[in-house]
């Protein structure tokens, strides 16, 4: 696996673009992306799980169910989110003006938007620029970076990689980009992550790669504990690397070696990028990793990990460089998975070295100097060891900082 | 019902006190209290579900098992928790020493901590000053305040109440105190609560109605998020009133006239401690009463309210003043409850007012330099209907400040 440029215009065939349209208020940012592929894609996606779902999630999980995409065309600066009516004709209505210029099928295009909820929709701002919109088109790595930029709301970084893999003597292309900081938790919140891929892949490998992926990735992601009301990823596949069609179900035995090629691949892009979201998370200082081994199975793994890695305590003792392990016990506590916590050990670990600082569930002798010089590093593990099996998870989390509360207490204004 | 002074030492026939043992380090505060009956009480409790259970509530539920107590020891600056057999034997002490010093069985002593967790209890401290312990009892006002003193961490305010009802031409008095301002989650967490009352009643009268209030009051409190290895209610009951005995079981037709004002005078009290507890809350700067009224049940109504007092995005729009209704629907959203998010309205009030923001799912118009001053008040309540069904309850939060991250980003230095 080669790690490219590109972001989501590296696979072949594929091109995007971005403008601004207004929809952000008093800032010169782009708001408004598209990618598009020439030829047609099949797809695949997976929505937010919240009851309160944005209108342009409802018209997204329509347009998607025949499995066939060619564009997304998604806005940053209102969520479209708690708009009824309104809501969902205004996001009915992108769909139909993009098509309408790309010369495509309504129904070929998914909608995302990302923003403020509650506030209705100025689809005249982007009905008045869609044909710049079509116009900002490119298949370079400039269109890619025009798109992920009008996505971007709170975000502090562009979260974006490409990769390439061989399937069967071809070359396959991999590219992403992603948004999202606060509001990320399992399972997927207010994230948007838009792939593109010139595998030749069947839409039923396809679907379940991705699951597979996000399952692995942005489900074990979590920034603030909410979930938000417009999260959504989607992969398109065009085929254009024309390799011989990657075949497979997960779990199952039937499927061939470019399925696990390719799947490999695309976990990886999706963990990346998880990466980056838990270090972009809003107001953080550091990213956290929390890795739990030596359990009973993977289900309790990711429990007891989620429930240390989302709790506030844990949070904030790691942006103070506080090695306070009675907290990741505590909240491990309070998972509702079952373990014997005199079985416990903890450690942290970073660049700085590893340090233990609980064996059977109770303190051992550690210099503070020594675990506050780990803890102080941008990329900190929290290591726990349950000694009841053999399966190990890692799930991304961020700091809890006073930027946290700068960011938040003010969205809106 | 009325509100009278004398905290703990209110009802008849209890004492207390609190001295500084030394076991919190470079504070001249104190961290030693005592509660004490003359007579031997009925007593009841209620203790953390957290799997990681400290010493002390370990060995309180033994000690409570025969529905006998007569004295409370607690410590602060110390939680004894993930302390292994160390920990037992200390808090296994700490009932003994209490217990010979005032010559009662040391089953007879329920035993409290809280503070770090992970590092051992110092039960020296403890031994040395166990006489001036006991010496400091006193069955005024001073010895509750020494007491309440003695169970505070980073606590900024009192609480405490004691109220009087009459039972059959009886004066029957409740007295509480209560510490827990970080932590403080459903259910119970980091939250010690010892009450007092001189009403005769029948043990599993007084386990009912402890359970009934503690649900109603303490398991509606979220602050944030993390339950604790320590937390427990403690009731005893020594029958000074000379009331004909309280009798009742919660929801079934056996239960005097009593049983329902003592019922109700607990719920009060505890719900007080609870609200005192929320405005309390580690960097609090606001009280957010969370009410969801139109539910089909009480469980659903309780499920969505705390979801939404539980969401970091709620609580910083809180601090911030901002009235951003749509993240209250997104918490909803993601609570696991069913429900119409096209049927639900949001309103926002406090002693400057009331202000509808959200109606049938929407937005609707509304000032919002209004929805500013009334959330600028220190009270604040967040309306929400179902237009359902018939059930409405309240829960209790606190906006999430600066002062959050300060307090715990280095508690433990």
């Amino acid at each position: 696996m080669k790690t490219i440029t590109g972001g989501v215009c590296a696979p072949k065939g594929f091109m995007a673009g971005g403008i601004r349209c207004g929809i952000k208020q008093g800032l010169q940012k782009n708001d408004l992306a598209l990618i598009y592929s020439k030829e047609f894609c099949s797809a695949a996606a997976v929505f937010t799980e919240n009851k309160v779902k944005a209108a342009s999630v409802l018209v997204s999980q329509e347009n998607i169910a025949n499995g066939k995409l060619r564009a997304v065309i998604a806005n940053s600066g209102n969520a479209n989110a708690c708009t009824g009516k309104h809501g969902m004709d205004a996001a009915r209505r992108m769909a139909h003006l993009i098509a309408d210029e790309l010369s495509i099928a309504p129904s070929e295009a998914v909608v995302a938007s990302t923003g403020v909820i509650g506030v209705p929709l100025p689809i005249e701002a982007i009905e008045k620029n869609i044909s710049a919109l079509k116009a900002s088109l490119r298949s370079d790595e400039a269109g890619h970076t025009a798109a992920l930029e009008a996505i971007m709301t709170t975000d502090t970084r562009k979260k974006d990689i490409a990769v390439e893999v061989e399937i069967d003597g071809k070359i396959v292309r991999i590219g992403a980009m992603a948004k999202g900081s606060g509001m990320i938790h399992p399972n997927m919140a207010t994230m948007l992550c838009f792939i593109t891929t010139d595998a030749a892949i069947t839409p039923s490998a396809l679907d379940c790669a991705l699951r597979y992926a996000v399952n692995h990735s942005f489900n074990r992601l979590t920034v603030d504990g909410d979930t938000s009301t417009n999260d959504m990823a989607v992969i398109m596949a065009n085929g254009e690397a024309e390799n011989n069609p990657v075949i497979g179900y997960q779990g199952s035995g039937i499927k061939n070696r470019g399925y696990e090629i390719f799947c490999r691949a695309l976990e990886h892009v999706c963990v990346e990028l998880t990466r980056m979201m838990a270090r972009d998370g809003e107001g953080a200082t550091k990213l956290i990793t929390v890795t739990v081994s030596g359990a009973q199975s993977e289900e309790k793994a990711v429990l007891l990990a989620k429930s240390a890695a989302s709790s506030s305590l844990v949070k904030t003792a790691c942006f103070g460089a506080d090695a306070n392990w009675g907290r990741v016990l505590c909240a491990m506590g309070y998972s509702g998975a079952d373990f014997d916590p005199s079985k416990v050990s903890v450690g942290f670990r970073s660049s700085a070295g590893e340090i233990q600082v609980c064996s059977e569930g109770q303190t051992v002798n550690f210099s503070e100097e020594r675990a506050k010089e780990i803890l102080s590093r941008e990329e900190i593990e929290i290591l726990i060891g349950l000694s009841e099996g053999n399966y190990k998870v890692s799930v991304w989390s961020c700091d809890l900082s006073y930027d946290y509360i700068k960011i938040n207490g003010d969205y809106r204004s």
